[in-house]
């Protein structure tokens, strides 16, 4: 990659829910001021009590402004259910989870994309209110609403899926909606990056939404790019991708079937102690579970170096 | 009035918020079912952090749902404000009080309107939920938007005016937008009706807009009906009136005020021990405070007699 030093590195991530949060959380830590761009997938992004919820950005926002709850990877820590109580008494839809302090991050995204504001600029406003200064941008201001397949020849909204159904029935692929486009915002980060990472989130459903928006996978071809493993010793840290892998890719889940998920993609990959498997990447070996912030920080400094000495 | 027996006797009441909540409750416990039918306020409808509200109809159904408090004439006994504290740390809108528990309310209206459904219908399935058995009408289906034209020659939304500005800018006249019409289910009721109440409510604010609405004072004509003075020894028991009596209508706040705004529309008058201004109408003097439920079933009993012996 270039000889940009590490002050003047202009590092774009690609991300979905609480892989990419804890990730870009790290480098949150790590990287000055103005150089740490997220992409975020909308793809989750669903109606609910005739709310725009957008759970990816939400968990990069909450983590960012260090609300995010440590032992789960959706909401706001400490959170009340009072309306979501009332809901129950009176029979309405339950199966999402919203917190009361959440839900005004949604009543506020509702109304303003209601007036005409783009998701980008609504997520800049909630993020300003939160404190949060690293431009956190979703991939797309247009609906992209990924669905699964199953098996059994349904077809679900991810969260349905996800949420209502546990994520029980198998699925034979996930689809991409929407019109493939991208926006200004996310093209000039993009143009402007020196070293684009790949989360350690589910490839099917929180990056493909990503790069396969116009003018990405271009991107990725022509930036070093380094992804992480959302697989650590044949298992997901989070969420459904272990069994997602041998449904969809029909191979056992490991760090390898993520790289050939990727391949062509990547200059580099990160896994887990133990999870190296050959040449088809450099790749960078250590501990990559970064649930305290402590982890996080560290593996952000590795994961930047190791980037920085790709050639 | 007609011969009708107190048991087949068909009521409509024309209801604006606390007034009109409070002798609907009344009468709900006094009247056998499929006798009453409220037809109720939407001029103060107005649109809060992107969701539909609906003072008056909330009023009377959490009223008649139990769930009113007794110290205020709004909102749902014991609620908590969860998401209202949010909106504080976060600096959006928070002028309007709204408890998490009646937050919900809101939600289920605005998703239902959103989806194309009848306020009149949404108002049904939102009473059903709450176990409120007898009809609760919007006076449309059509937004009618009140606003207050001040003396200084601004116009302000209703509750913007009542809630934000606390009802403190001098009142040159009140304004009634929207397209006049009212409901099938509100001509249906009306048509049947036996008997017509309008309640203690403001009548610039909460019972003109019902009138002016089509068909409805014709009705009106055309029945005996019955209004109870919201003004008792010369004050209000909630709320602005006293004043805009004499902003508006330039005459000092009394029962006989009201009574001569309501000229030509009654054939009686209910009023507080002491109010009695002459023979105007055939006169009710009682006591009309109805704050606790003894006294909604005392006066609901006396108001019905009162109207059955007029001829």
């Amino acid at each position: 990659m270039s000889a940009a030093s590490e002050n003047s590195l202009s590092v774009v991530v690609l991300a979905g829910g609480v892989g990419g949060a804890r990730l870009v959380d790290g480098l949150d830590r790590v990287l000055p001021a103005g150089s740490l761009t997220a992409i975020v997938n909308t793809g989750d992004d669903f109606e609910h009590w005739g709310l725009h919820i957008s759970p990816d950005l939400d968990t990069v926002m909450y983590t960012l402004a260090g609300l995010s709850p440590e032992d789960r990877g959706w909401g706001i820590d400490g959170d009340t259910f009072e309306v979501l109580r009332e809901a129950r008494r009176r029979g309405v839809d339950d199966w999402f989870q919203l917190g009361d302090r959440d839900l005004l991050t949604h009543l506020v995204r509702t109304r303003a994309l209601g007036l005409g504001e783009s998701l980008t600029r609504t997520t800049a406003n909630l993020c300003n209110a939160l404190g949060v200064e690293r431009p956190i941008l979703p991939m797309s201001d247009a609906p992209c609403p990924t669905s699964i397949l199953t098996k059994s020849g349904e077809e679900l909204a991810f969260q349905e899926w996800l949420v209502k159904e546990r994520a029980a029935p198998p699925v034979s692929r996930a689809q991409h909606g929407g019109n493939g486009e991208t926006t200004p915002s996310v093209l000039d980060a993009l143009k402007a990056a020196d070293l684009l990472l790949i989360c350690p989130s589910n490839p099917y459903v929180s990056i493909d939404p990503i790069l396969r928006l116009a003018g990405v996978s271009e991107a990725v071809r022509r930036t070093p790019t380094v992804a992480v493993s959302p697989i650590l010793n044949g298992k997901a840290v989070k969420g459904p991708l272990a069994t997602m892998i041998s449904e969809i890719g029909g191979r056992p889940p490991s760090a390898e079937a993520v790289a050939i998920h990727y391949e062509g993609l990547l200059d580099g990959f990160a896994v887990q102690h133990g999870d190296s498997f050959g040449a088809l990447y450099p790749t960078l070996e250590t501990n990559i579970l970064i649930q305290t912030r402590e982890d996080r920080i560290r593996f952000a400094r590795e994961l930047i170096e190791f980037a920085r000495n790709l050639t």
